[in-house]
């Protein structure tokens, strides 16, 4: 029953947000009439990016930041972001299997997101389960994605705050930082800083921060100096700082215009992607009811018999 | 004038080309009834991606592609495409200028791309350069492209042909192709391939090919074992062997049903990307008009007031 679900997640019901989360990521249109019902009770939680290159010890960090929040008494939850890949897939999930260290507290919520490879999906599944473990209650969100590919940084756009991992030792680490993630950044951690070479990396750092606040210093910018926080995450140290770091991030955000700013930054991304989807879809509706099917209309552009641009123009145009 | 520009395309006019793909870079309305006018000319180039990760050799390498093409009396059209970062730009463009080689040689013209950031941009102003050189009656069209991202993959789906060049020595390289950078692999080149590890890295290869045909082995798919070609392109060592691959797999294309299949799918998902944009723009200017702002509505969803699935089904219902 339409809404029902909806209901046992706003009453923090953990079988029932699984599920939810379920047919957001299987692409269910089931999931829309529930996602429509928590929203308004959404807006709540504190949402954390966690991104770097795979082997930065994201996994572990994280877990660090979950025990932290416990004991805090904030409630967690996490959304671990894998990329479909049949060759490293196994170790990533390996590697997330050390979270469930957390598995048997009511307080902690983990879940893996798979990569449909669909361009723009996963950012999308991973906004509506945000917005599912929001309305569960949950005080933190974290999102742990590797920060290779631009949908990696859509998904890094979801948070209020995001932390780029970085490690020394990597070689020229620092300059294969995509530029879609340096502008994500708000917090840097340079984890494994017990590694030889920590201090350059954070010099690089801190120079490469110098460099972009030269060249790209926009007037509406909140004043935030990007913090860079070492830790070592398998030995613990740093988690208290790098928390906050990223507590006094929010703080920064939540006590002026920057909080609404970044929600409606990304209510307009959801809403422009929404009627894209939705248009598309009533489109080629219309479209085959006429007896045009997309995949003949392709085959014929293919041919050279009929242009695209003219074809997309006639049937937006109706 | 309204297709005045196509005509000096298609006439070969250089100046009138490299005009037409700067509109198309810049995303100007102005560049569609060119395009247009260019499209049923288009469809006579061979199309080859040139894909790996930085540092792979792929410049180097599709500079003795070029002389090898020129050689074989084929005019040569090439788009490289720059991740779009102020700390790696510079180092790219670098590699970029040694191409002018061959500047002052008329059968080769060659453009850089800039990334745009904006997701899906990139594939898209890249689909239309590809054109304009198909247009301008270039036999080859090399695509070059840094293979890391989801944009990245979407611009190899535009080749006939993708070549992802691979050096040995850097680890687990190998681990770190991404899923769909495998998917879109014709051709794996194993560049530098006089570097200590090379046969490992073929061997590595060899290996995840066969994993990956034991996993996906679908009726449908052509049969083509993929080559897996050693280079040294700072020596010109093994250009005639690539080349030979390229043309053997676009011989197999064009001799059966895959070429046009190949450009049905490519016309399908162009098709459908013009359609979102149009119908998106239509939909926009509608809401504008009935007073409603993009950002105003982004603003009432951030504060709860509204929900996005409602005010998209609205829109897109009328």
């Amino acid at each position: 029953m339409s809404g029902e679900l909806a209901a046992r997640v706003l009453a923090g019901d953990v079988r029932a947000a699984a599920r939810l989360m379920r047919l957001v990521d299987d692409g269910q249109p089931s999931a829309e009439p529930e996602l429509r019902a928590i929203f308004p009770h959404t807006g709540r939680a504190q949402i954390v990016g966690i991104t770097g290159n795979p082997g930065a010890g994201k996994s572990t960090l994280v877990d660090r930041l979950i025990a932290h929040l416990r004991k805090l008494g904030k409630t967690v939850g996490v959304l671990a972001v894998d990329p479909t890949s049949p060759f490293t897939g196994g170790a990533i999930l390996g590697d997330r299997l050390r979270m469930q260290d957390h598995a048997l507290d009511a307080g902690v919520f983990i879940r893996s997101m798979a990569t449909r490879g669909q361009l723009g999906g996963l950012s999308r599944a991973t906004g509506d389960c945000v917005r599912v473990l929001d309305a569960m209650g949950k005080d933190v969100i974290l999102i742990e994605t590797v920060g290779v590919g631009q949908d990696e940084v859509e998904v890094c756009r979801l948070a209020h705050t995001t932390v780029v991992v970085v490690v020394p030792g990597l070689g020229d680490d620092i300059q294969a930082i995509k530029a879609g993630i340096l502008e994500v950044a708000d917090i840097f951690a340079v984890n494994k800083a017990d590694r030889e070479g920590a201090e350059r990396t954070v010099r690089d750092l801190v120079h490469m921060l110098e460099l972009n606040h030269a060249m790209l210093t926009p007037s509406d910018v909140v004043p935030w100096e990007i913090p860079i926080i070492k830790t070592v995450a398998a030995r613990d140290e740093g988690t208290v700082e790098l928390w906050d770091a990223i507590a006094r991030h929010h703080q920064m955000l939540a006590s002026g215009p920057g909080l609404l700013a970044r929600e409606t930054m990304r209510a307009k991304e959801e809403l422009v992607r929404l009627l894209r989807e939705r248009l598309l879809r009533v489109a080629l509706h219309r479209l085959a009811q006429q007896g045009a099917q997309l995949d003949q209309l392709a085959a014929r552009i293919a041919r050279r018999e009929i242009d695209p641009y003219g074809v997309a123009d006639a049937a937006a145009r109706e």
